[in-house]
């Protein structure tokens, strides 16, 4: 198989990370239990991996093609789509009154890593329909729920996010699709929207625009935008389909990556205007569009860590089995490359990242869940907070780091990764729109730096970093016994690096005020910073655990040595990059607007 | 234009800090006066920019096509390779005697990187013909150097290496192409041979393959290599072309990139045999390859350097150009991005990373001149060693590098980076093949590590350091006066950075007897830091030549500011690396070679 999902890893991050456990006792958490979660995980890694994954390789050799207005999709993706709702995956974290399992977050994000490992352009239809089912939910009216919800879940239509604009990027202030009311509560909607992901495709009865619009009355800027449904087809109030609404699909881009994923351009309106249903309150879109963007950045995170992991288990795959040199303490004769100690170092690089990523997407997971669950209100507003911090630096560090691993991943195959039929440059290929779309890395990191740390003073990160300082604490006391070496390493790395993260924070607040071109021009560095620390205090934390199981002698003796020393990888390579980047932040702003424009 | 050669930057760096002049003052040198090189650099800047720059991107989109055994290159290179050939740009740096320039490699390096920035596939053609030039220099015969040197040189024949078959990668101790001699002092040969650059093409009357094969009785092993001259087609005594010889092109590879130049694979002897002619001994072959690759591995290098360059200022375009969000200093309309920190912070990291692998590949450079002219033989062959030591690193980390600085500019793009109609991400895409081909940044790091670190016990290495020594004790000096506080901010990471280059070679000259896969787990790391190091050197030592000249008052004042602000920029965040680079070396094997291979 081309991708078999690492359950086993992701069930330790569960149990003794995120704290399934404690998730599982939080109210509308009951059903699951760890063994219905293992249940489902393995289930899924069975569709993944048997149905979806084999699609990937050859869907990137024959993309989504336009014609005449219509998207077909790759071959096998229409039916495989099909499985995927009917077998009720759309709906793992979604209500059950809508038809969904109503499971927490926790546990819908293996599942959403392991369909992303399998197949990232694939995957990316649920994933923009999860977010119109988030949007619906928060804002949408019952009438809208009842409609729109259960077709969602069921995976008979699906959902786009619509803000993009030819001139307006990331900059929704500039949105200039206008919306006019009809007197009959519809509105009529035109515009031009680009880089709509799955904005036309095959794959469903109906496709379900959520649209950034402006009414004619609005007041300009971001305050005067409001959120519209506009289906593709109208649905008449016995819920069947009725006419072909006026948005069409002018022409898909021809990207870099994720080449079987369809980016439409969307004309609303040319033959009369779109008939759009106003989601909650006029000029009040940007905010509900937030509540789908939060949820697909996270998403956007999960999947840099699920292309990372794909590129990992290609490259152990070559590793173990291309033949090539002899090993340099060993015999004569040529032995496979995973002996080769620069080999290892990049497998080890992979690896470390992507556990370090998962473990900590994971146990943001389990905040938000927390955060929406928990019955004592000040649990609840402290774990949603945490989990606001990290949700940037899930989404750009995650993101960001799977660039690097999926480059390595082409690097381990030498001249073969080069190739496109060994499908390793197609990770690489794909990899790379993950730190942009959704909000690039700097969006992702100006959020992380003014909403997320200056706006409250830096208290949610200075919670944050005492937690670490008790993991420290962790670390000295088992450090006295076995495995001592490693969690000493350890322990030095992450106290290097929560010291680097805690001066980067105060250096935040103390200067966002008085300097804030400085402050924002270490913003991409304190968010991997951010992202290097946190993933380095989980991998810490999980070689305690994995320190504690085998001395007392319980389960998988190779999977918790391999953690170990897994963990003491990332510390010395990984987290060892802690100090750099501070130093960068802290002391590094002067050279960064010192040019010029003319001088460049 | 698409592309305007940074001629400016590149005289800077020869007069500056390769010291054209005392180039231009060893034997066989007199013609590289500065005048001459200053108006070559802009005629070739010229044809470049103008002549081959624009057929990149229609390239790219329209790549070299295989079919019945011919290829046909992409519109327009036939053409403009004509050209390239008819005004001499292939003999810069070779013997007058063949029709060449006879110019140093000073002078020749910055014409590569010119014509690589301007189109990375089309000067594979020529960069591989400079190697093939190299090698007959060496080992070739009085009449095969007349038979074969003219016509490289004027653009009529081209070059090729073959080295790589299916089974053997970089181990060449697997070669098995078979070379049966005739009696006639011709040989045989026969076996296939994969990833031969313009292997086949229809730019030139003939394609010259030198070939590594083994006669029948020749040893296993590396050391029973021979080196083979085997022309497409056959030439006549008279130097008129005569039988095409049994090779032949069965396919050409469909890459992720670099997708104009073709990679062939290539047949020898279906037919009957191929005719090849011995180069120099036999067995010697590796030995001869290794002349050719030597010059190949310093080119491609360059090509680095020439791919992040021109990414470089596709990005200042974009960022001077797209208009989107407000000045987070300044007033309420949308300004353009360059205004926004973190695309001067990418700029900035793009610029300071290219500004500085340029000014080492061109010390590089000189160093070789000096090493094959110098006078003084001690000074030539300590002159050359430096340029032995040189190698892996201009090779390795500027390739490496090149990398980080193409998804950077696909980052300042944003979405549209990610459309293949930009442009951007083609220098993503190509940049990926440089450090893999012609020896992976593994093996240029085992090669400085082995051959070029503990061979000497870390003399030569030593002796950059002790240089390094004396420009921190000018910047200490120098920071006195204007532009102190910059000066007084590199030359802080310049002495950390020197630091940790002193400590790593210690380490691998004391552990690589004892500890070799420990070594070798951090020979990448090394190598990296090498090249971070050795790069903010030349930084630091422009940022002095350039407080120089603004204290004199002479040239251009915001070119030499901008200089200093990019040395300084390049301190704080490149430079800063050099700790972390440390600790992973020294303190950080112990994860690497730690799991067992079936803990993967």
């Amino acid at each position: 198989m081309s991708y078999v999902a690492p359950v086993k890893d992701m069930l330790f991050v569960m149990n003794e990370l995120a704290g399934l456990s404690e998730v599982n006792a939080l109210p509308h958490c009951e059903d699951a239990t760890p063994e219905t979660v293992e249940a489902i995980l393995e289930e899924n890694a069975k569709f993944c991996g048997e149905v979806v994954a084999p699609l990937n390789h050859s869907a990137d050799k024959d993309p989504s093609a336009w014609s005449d207005g219509k998207v077909t999709t790759s071959k096998g993706f229409k039916e495989a789509f099909k499985q995927f709702g009917e077998a009720g995956w759309q709906g793992v974290q979604h209500p059950v009154e809508f038809g969904g399992q109503g499971l927490p977050k926790l546990v819908a994000t293996p599942c959403i890593e392991m369909l992303n490992s399998a197949n990232l352009s694939f995957a990316l239809c649920p994933l923009l329909t999860d977010g119109t089912i988030e949007a619906l939910m928060t804002a949408g009216t019952e009438e809208q729920k009842n409609t729109y919800l259960t077709n969602f879940i069921s995976g008979k239509w699906t959902g786009t996010m619509n803000l993009t604009e030819p001139q307006a990027g990331s900059d929704l202030a500039l949105v200039r699709t206008r919306a006019v009311p009809q007197g009959d509560g519809t509105f009529k909607l035109s515009g031009t929207k680009i880089f709509i992901t799955y904005g036309e495709h095959d794959m469903a009865e109906n496709i379900v625009h959520l649209v950034l619009a402006r009414t004619p009355d609005a007041p300009e800027g971001v305050k005067g935008i409001s959120l519209f449904i506009v289906p593709k087809f109208l649905v008449k109030p016995d819920g069947s389909l009725g006419e072909r609404n006026d948005v069409h699909c002018v022409s898909i881009e021809h990207k870099l990556g994720i080449k079987a994923s369809p980016t439409a351009v969307l004309q609303f309106g040319d033959h009369g205007g779109a008939v759009g249903m106003l989601v909650g309150e006029e000029n009040r879109g940007l905010e509900y569009m937030f509540i789908m963007m939060n949820a697909a950045r996270f998403a956007v995170g999960i999947q840099g860590i699920s292309v990372a992991e794909r590129a990992y288990q290609k490259a152990v795959a070559y590793a173990k089995d291309r033949v090539q040199s002899r090993d340099l303490a060993g015999s004569a004769g040529a032995v496979t490359i995973i002996h080769q100690p620069d080999v290892r170092r990049m497998l080890m690089s992979m690896r470390s990242q992507v556990e370090a990523a998962r473990a900590l997407a994971y146990v943001a997971a389990a905040a938000s869940d927390a955060g929406h669950h928990h019955p004592d209100e000040a649990t609840r507003k402290a774990s949603q907070a945490c989990y606001e911090y990290l949700v940037p630096i899930v989404k750009g560090w995650s993101t960001e780091l799977s660039i690097d691993v999926t480059s390595t991943g082409v690097q381990v195959h030498g001249g073969m990764g080069f190739i496109e039929e060994t499908g390793a440059a197609q990770y690489y290929r794909d990899a790379r729109i993950l730190a942009i779309y959704e909000g690039t890395t700097a969006i992702q990191a100006n959020d992380l730096v003014g909403r997320k740390t200056a706006r409250d003073g830096g208290a949610v990160a200075k919670g944050i970093i005492s937690q670490i300082h008790k993991t420290e604490s962790a670390l000295s006391v088992a450090a006295a016994g076995e495995f001592g070496d490693d969690l000493q390493a350890i322990r030095k790395r992450l106290v290097d690096g929560a010291r680097s993260l805690d001066e980067v924070v105060n250096y935040v607040v103390a200067n966002i005020k008085t300097d804030i071109k400085g402050v924002f021009s270490g913003s991409v560095p304190y968010l991997k910073l951010a992202g290097v620390v946190l993933g380095g205090w989980q991998m810490a934390r999980a070689a305690l655990v994995a320190v504690d199981k085998l001395k007392a002698g319980e389960g998988d003796a190779q999977f918790y040595k391999a953690k170990i020393a897994t963990a003491r990888f990332y510390a010395d390579h990984v987290l060892t990059q802690a100090a750099s980047l501070r130093a960068s932040i802290v002391e590094g702003s002067a050279g960064v607007m010192a040019l010029t424009e003319a001088q460049f």
